[in-house]
């Protein structure tokens, strides 16, 4: 209960120039839905933004690999709740997991992200700094499924 | 040796506006340039297009699963090839392999596609069309490794 | 008063994605805010959607023109409101005049389009449909500077 | 006749995915195709990048204002040449001129771009750097029409 209510999740309706002349989206943009997601997420759930990692500590998020699975077509003008869920935090890369539904509880899309903190000066991996990881494990905690 | 002749691929150039305040490519269009070759392979390789497999043949290509690893990071100006390769040919569905190279053979990323080739009706997976299964039998038995 | 009420505006926050390696929005998002906007506007105060007219009632809206004066410079995490005025209405055409302003009044950009409806058949030019004039002369009736 | 000769020009083909429902180029991407063009050219007519220009000049180009014509629609795989010419040069800001035609001289859309060099340090505007501005001058002349 509790549960579901922290599940973090960012409605859309599906635009029209989204879509391909078959007017379904044209499957690339599901990945940007995930990745726009993401980025509120961080906003909203862990309380920064992927600017202020970059400028202030000097670090950033490399996208490793990601994972995407198209379960339904997705239509214009269609509404959908897209989630972060969260699958594994390493030292240094946090795996992602972000499903799209409508209000019917039809499931679109699902997208694993695994990102890896990275010194901007070299690229290197980097520990999760303590303020997101703080915030990242206590999400995790909260939205797990028993 | 006539192998590595016969593979596809698409020259770009890394776009300024492709890239985020990182410097680097906002990951999703690593997706698009997939699309993009995989579209371009169509139209070069197997004598059609998309737009013709819709209105002619009534037909549609569903995208089922993607993954994407991304091995380096893309800057502005990089000049890159995106080749296609073809790793299974089923009786409705393919599954491509698209990777980005320079000239000096540094590998940016490694993109797993699976279409679902379906009737526009129903979106029911159709078979392959023969004048399309044709020449990507050909084209997966040219380029395959030994 | 009961004009500012009126006035049609969506929220968004600039993407990550959006900006460039200047730090800055590429610019042609810019034009994406303001279609957008008239997309969202369609939906909510046309009580239409853009599927609608192309599927009901197999017509289109044809870009004509646009104008896009870019006034200050958009960087990520900024939060604006994009709101859509009516400049002109005509017997196919309609006039639209978009701007981007954050909460301290500070305007971004203005976007001017002007959409010609049109017949799918023949892409000639349609009389704007009774259901969207009706809601458009009440829009630029309310929203306008006296 | 070596005017001709002289003009830049970059080829494309509309994708599918540049399409939208209606099967027409969703129109902000008419906008994208213009600055994929002035990318080029600077690349290949400027010889320097904007990557160069923001990374070792540490200046940049703003936007200022563009327009755009849409004369006729584009549809997929049509293939067309984007143009560039230059409308003016002034002390901080160029205006280039972009336009679209097919191989039979249809034409699709002009865009009129206006940039302005600034100084990344404070948006102020700059001189336009000397081997940019030599090239531009050299183009403009040998482009203009008599």
């Amino acid at each position: 209960m509790a549960r579901a209510k922290m599940l973090f999740s960012e409605k859309r309706i599906v635009k029209w120039g989204e879509c391909d002349p078959a007017g379904v989206i044209y499957t690339p943009r599901v990945f940007s839905y995930a990745m726009d997601a993401l980025e509120t997420f961080f906003r909203q759930v862990l309380g920064t933004t992927w600017l202020e990692v970059h400028s202030k500590a000097d670090m950033g998020m490399l996208m490793v690999r990601a994972e995407i699975d198209y379960i339904s077509p997705l239509k214009p003008d269609k509404e959908i709740q897209v989630d972060i869920r969260i699958e594994q935090i390493g030292n240094s890369s946090v795996t992602y997991l972000s499903s799209g539904f409508d209000a019917d509880g039809q499931q679109y899309f699902r997208v694993t992200m695994t990102n890896c903190f990275v010194f901007y000066r070299d690229f290197k991996p980097a520990p999760i700094p303590r303020h997101i990881r703080s915030p990242l494990l206590a999400y995790k905690s909260a939205t797990s499924k028993a």
